[in-house]
């Protein structure tokens, strides 16, 4: 932090924002979230992309961006007004094929992913937001692209524990066992990664506001087991790792039958459910509109956030896109990243101090 | 069927009504039921309970049920205009403790129900209703009570395949796997299994009125196994087995990621989901309202229905309870009545004839 740095700048955090898929919706949506005011005044925003693709969605989102255009990121003036936009000139308009997933298009959205998650990384920045990839595309720029985290670990060279939650509304949904066959699942749980999962969950929603957050934890088995009826895991297995959570200090409750508990979310009893296996969330969070919802990767140092929809080629170009899912991840990715600025922030005035907490 | 039965009459098909739990809504709601013009006229519904307790919840909810009084199954009238009421003397109101699950309640609910599964097995009903039974007084009065199915078998002395089958508005939910651990999923599903999962399905529900049900077969795993990375149960077992049902004239799609397939079931993309374990239906059903569906019991040679909510202890009495339902599970009794009615009448008029298909 420099002295010419304003406090009330250095207050708001900096998300990196990276634009995503050029062939569908992903140009207006970006248009449209550097439009809003309540962006421009809340957080301090670095545009990963190119200005022309920008523009394209400007004139199809129909809105006037005014951005504070720079050649790379490390031209970015501390406190500017305007959003910052890095033009790493890195796709020409003429290179689109509209609602088409290309190589070209993967290596634009890549490239951009890349420079927010290094900006982060560097410190310069305290969230990531990217507007929706295709992962057609993203696997045609990137052997191996299997999803979001596998490539940031690539890109941060760090082998962290890190998982996608999902956000609607007020529900969270956290797992322990995701992209893995359901075969495998029984084996993947145990006491340590139950406790790993809980852990990570409790404090990217800290992060995020809950204080503290109110956790459910799903059992595995037809009606949570049926006291053994009907499989023992439950009793083996997640009962332990709940009485040893609590013990922790969580705020945790389970394991409770996955075909109730997400009523009981959707209700209030609970602020995210833990589930066992990615379909016993996903199937509810989707079913509850999750669409419009959001994906936040958490465990690296710095929240990254997303809408939870694609890129919806079948609607692309028309201007109709639903703003409502990327402004909720831009909202999460600047609550989240001024918690990593405050933790910053903290770190970097004790610099001499002892291990001591304060 | 004997020469003074007239024509009317036994095109209408008889429904053996079973009252459940006394200690709960289940009065109330064979009261509402045995009210209703559109049953009285609809079907021959036979009653198994004790007058007493009807009256009881006839005075829940403040209605008037007039029927026919006898005092066994023997005695009951061929067309009769009303229902007939087989007053088994079987539960006294003062043994009655409200809201609460007992030995009595279990026995009375049981005695009602195994004397209808009878009259149904004898030919002189051609389907099943129960209003709700509480599980653990059925545990109560018969040790091993684990489902309807396990009963049912026990009664009618049979082994045969069964299934249940969950019904929301026009959403059917079929399973290959139901009360069975996680870890032992993967193994039994087979193609046997899904192809006699589908083909009670399709039976069941053209029984129903689809004709034919346009059935989508769920895969197992995360992507229905993102094309063999997350598992291979897709491509040895799942798309085989569907191959193999569609080449049988089956009207059947998939496999599908579970989560997504019933948010394309609820658009009206299919009538029915074939789902390979418990909880992939069950999340799903519970949270687009399954509480205000139909649980149908398929695979005996009648169909049994009742209500897919429960005893609801918490609202008993006050003649608050909700009949929806009640009303889809004994319309869907009637409806799937009338088929077995059609079949047995069809069967019987050519006793003598090969097996050669009319």
């Amino acid at each position: 932090m420099n002295a010419h740095t304003s406090s009330t700048t250095s207050e708001k955090p900096t998300v990196a924002f990276a634009m995503g898929d050029p062939a569908g919706i992903s140009p207006e949506l970006a248009a449209k979230l550097l439009a809003a005011e309540e962006f421009r005044a809340g957080a301090n925003l670095v545009v990963f992309g190119d200005l022309r693709i920008l523009q394209q969605g400007a004139k199809v989102a129909g809105v006037d961006v005014d951005v504070e255009v720079v050649a790379s990121e490390n031209e970015v003036p501390e406190g500017s007004a305007r959003p910052v936009f890095v033009d790493l000139k890195n796709l020409s308009p003429d290179q689109v094929t509209p609602a088409t997933a290309t190589l070209e298009g993967g290596l634009f959205a890549t490239e951009n992913f890349r420079r927010a998650l290094l900006l982060a990384q560097s410190g310069r920045a305290d969230a990531v937001f990217f507007t929706p990839f295709n992962k057609k595309a993203m696997r045609l720029a990137y052997d191996g692209y299997d999803d979001e985290i596998r490539f940031v670990r690539d890109v941060l060279k760090t082998s962290v524990a890190a998982s996608e939650f999902n956000v609607l509304g007020k529900t969270w949904n956290a797992r322990v066992t995701s992209h893995i066959p359901l075969s495998q699942v029984s084996a993947a749980i145990s006491g340590p990664s139950i406790l790993r999962s809980l852990t990570l969950a409790d404090q990217c929603m800290r992060a995020a506001g809950f204080n503290p957050p109110r956790i459910a934890v799903a059992g595995l088995n037809p009606h949570a087991g049926d006291g053994g009826n009907f499989g023992t895991e439950e009793i083996d297995v997640i009962e332990p790792a709940v009485m040893q959570a609590k013990e922790k200090g969580f705020t945790v409750e389970g394991p409770f039958p996955s075909d109730t508990v997400f009523l009981r979310a959707k209700n209030g009893d609970f602020d995210a459910v833990l589930t066992m296996y990615h379909d016993q969330g996903q199937i509810a969070m989707k079913l509850m509109g999750f669409d419009r919802g959001v994906t936040m990767i958490g465990g690296f140092p710095f929240p990254i956030c997303t809408p939870a929809h694609g890129t919806a080629y079948e609607i692309a170009g028309r201007g109709i896109a639903n703003l409502g899912a990327s402004r909720e991840a831009l909202l999460l990715a600047i609550r989240m990243g001024t918690e990593v600025r405050a933790r910053r922030s903290e770190a970097q005035s004790e610099p001499r101090l002892s291990a001591v907490n304060s």
